[in-house]
């Protein structure tokens, strides 16, 4: 039975950009699952298969999962023996712990930093919503939300360091290999390299090294989706 | 057989203060084994059991062994019966991450900002070793040192930011009982409320609620040391 992922896109369907949805198709395919995209705009989201009001969520048969990190956690349990996601309980722990520190540390950034290109991409309607929502969300026009979030990006770059000290351990958070983990950092800048075309890490960063070691698993999947030009 | 661990210590031998010592005295607790502690002064170091430069060494029978993460390491492997520290792959390349979080993120500031207070516990002898080299690292005075450390207080309080939004999900790094990383990060808290008297946190922190946990575990092993007044 192939699994139904229902994904963020704008106007251009082709390129879907969210960073929680990025997760999950890594895990899909970390897991060697086949999936169909439903692709998704904004004002489309509520009421997806009764879920809620966020995306990613799947369909699994009768099984409707939503939630990047209750998925990854679902295709652990459901395909125990394809590819670990987690690598044991210490590591769906640790995940967490890594979910976190990327939301607070970094998305709270990125999401100002890039919330005009992310407002560019959308369908007109999309747009009205969006502008409004995060009018709301950030206290501040989009405008003034980007300006603040550019402001701290020299700040986001240095708080990447664990992930640079790390590297002199190994490649991967997830240790010689990639974990989900992984994908939830590469969630991030994945979804920045689709919607901004402004570089965000210097080009000698090891971060950047480890983002294309990313970019090329799987077949390239994260390579498929060409970055904003 | 005895475990000997190599420890920290100033002038005050009951005190032992190393953030990195006392990850290895969370560990041999978390394992339920016997150990009996070496106290070490800075000056003490160089040549301990032909180990090299740095504590916590251990001495197990005939081996030896350095540096915190490879002791942890070393003890899950030797006693894979006993309470897990890593809970499996996963959690042993993520405890990396932790560990380069810690280091990065907070150890830096916090070595810093303590910097007075370390040199203060010290005998004699070991504050003049410890002027030497920690002006030579910070290319400045133990005052200025500490000055610029204090200064990075409030946006380390921000950095822990990670560990408050995790708490949703689970009360340790390790899930819902604690790992190796939890004493990672358990070490630095330990370290500055030995040595420091000035509250790192303010009180209503859930970081601290965290804190406070990991000093009750294993009979209150980390509560035996008192808070520095």
């Amino acid at each position: 039975m192939t699994i139904t992922l229902y994904e963020l896109v704008g106007k251009d369907e082709t390129r879907p950009f969210s960073p929680h949805c990025w997760k999950v198709a890594m895990a899909l395919a970390h897991k060697g699952l086949d999936w169909t995209s439903v692709k998704t705009p904004f004002t489309g989201i509520t009421g997806i298969e009764g879920a809620g009001k966020t995306v990613p969520v799947i369909r699994d048969g009768e099984r409707i999962v939503s939630d990047s990190f209750q998925i990854a956690l679902y295709l652990e349990k459901t395909h125990p023996d394809r590819p670990a996601l987690f690598g044991g309980p210490g590591g769906e722990a640790m995940a967490r712990f890594v979910e976190s520190w990327t939301q607070t540390q970094l998305n709270a950034v990125l999401g100002m930093a890039a919330v005009m290109d992310i407002h560019d991409c959308l369908s007109p309607t999309d747009q009205t919503y969006f502008r409004k929502s995060r009018e709301a969300r950030f206290g501040a026009t989009l405008s003034e939300a980007k300006e603040r979030g550019v402001e701290k990006l020299p700040e986001l770059r240095g708080r990447l360091q664990p992930l640079r000290a790390m590297f002199a351990h190994q490649p991967y958070i997830g240790g010689q290999t990639p974990l989900f983990a992984d994908y939830i950092v590469f969630g991030s800048l994945q979804w920045i390299r689709i919607v901004s075309p402004d570089p965000l890490l210097e080009r000698d960063d090891p971060v950047l090294d480890w983002f294309d070691r990313c970019l090329d698993l799987h077949d390239g999947l994260g390579r498929k989706t060409p970055a904003a030009a």
